[in-house]
């Protein structure tokens, strides 16, 4: 009986002891996330009807996708325009990055989950604050953006584009997350492609929406920190069922 | 040796039935959740200056808590007016719920989880979808608006407030969640105190706000279903560092 009761303490204490490092791992990873401080671009004016075919199609393929795209075999041969409103660039899907990297000083980051770190945030309507989020074998768009869409009331909205077809797109979530002051908001969806018109996405506000009071109560010191997390469908199919 | 390798494999079934066991539940009261139907109130034509004055002490209390209410020594004999605004019923907060199920026939609720599901998100701003949800001792009031900030911009606005005092409000946080069309979109914050204005809350956008295409995306048939979840603030707290 003594024995028996020696072997449970003993098994006790070994799952104590994984659960102990378990936790540690856990508070570490968070301590050591990637923070990236994202300067604005340029002030931009937007141009004004560049999208207008594009913006029905995403519409309703946001709902019901068929990728135009789709058919030309090679995804890097696809035409494919700069997702800067400002820029006239036309190239190829398979040169967008380097050319958002040399003509506008985009930087790459890499890890699954990372902190944007957005400054600046009371400059005027329109800005963009831009980084390249590099993992799980694909690089991903993260636009915020301060923009009037109702005449003196600037709003924030964020977005994350996967640099990759549509329905390569449709192969993952991505999550953006703000905590402060007692307030938590947190927005999942399936990312869309590059290929698509990001203002389109903006407008229709299928997106991270902030009012400049909420942005004030989420921003320390003039920045804003937005926590990003992208995970294959699959594996967020997995969490959501458990 | 043997004895031992079947203690160790005894208690291994133990957790792993322990486990099954705290999975069946949770699963069940995932299915047992409740859902409660709620049709919208009247529309109702806002009063334009009715909360002016309130309206500037709770954007200051919403980070600096200065309650003037607690300064009456029994909570109950505090004076309260009708959280909703077209009402112009005074009274005390001890009688507030009574008036809002008698008056405005308002359900109550029970439960720490529920599921609100409103119906008829059509109709013309502005329109109010109220029901009082009663869990952990107090009861609160679950608002979702639709009203157009914007002039041909209608939104919807979701809050909660606690029926008590704002010191009462600061001990608990509430959670509403929309899951739909592989979206979702979590909104987490400490509740006000139905002492406060709600319109305060509402044209502040501290809150969780929609846009009408964001809504049509999250609603089904014409309905927004929206989880909720309330945890007093030690709990969440707890949760947090886990």
């Amino acid at each position: 009986m003594l024995f028996f009761t020696q072997c449970f303490g003993a098994v006790l204490d070994l799952i104590h002891l994984r659960f102990q490092h378990y936790k540690a791992k856990r508070v570490f990873s968070a301590a050591g996330q990637l923070v990236c401080v994202v300067n604005p671009t340029h002030s931009l004016k937007h141009a004004s009807n560049r999208c207008a075919v594009a913006q029905t199609s995403t519409e309703q393929s946001s709902l019901h996708p068929h990728h135009p795209h789709e058919a030309v075999h090679d995804p890097q041969l696809i035409p494919c325009t700069c997702p800067l409103f400002s820029c006239q660039w036309e190239g190829h899907l398979e040169v967008v990055v380097s050319h958002l990297r040399q003509t506008h000083s985009i930087n790459i980051l890499h890890g699954a989950e990372i902190v944007f770190l957005a400054t600046d945030m009371h400059l005027p309507a329109p800005t963009d604050w831009i980084i390249i989020h590099s993992c799980l074998g694909h690089q991903f768009l993260l636009v915020l953006r301060k923009q009037e869409k109702y005449e003196g009331h600037p709003q924030f909205f964020a977005t994350m584009m996967l640099i990759g077809t549509p329905t390569q797109a449709d192969n993952f979530t991505y999550r953006l997350e703000l905590n402060r002051n007692q307030r938590r908001l947190k927005w999942e969806a399936t990312p869309r492609s590059v290929l698509e018109c990001i203002d389109s996405v903006i407008s229709d506000g299928d997106c991270l929406v902030l009012n400049t009071s909420l942005a004030q109560l989420f921003s320390d010191n003039g920045s804003l920190a937005i926590g990003i997390a992208i995970t294959s469908s699959k594996v967020h199919t997995a969490e959501v069922e458990m």
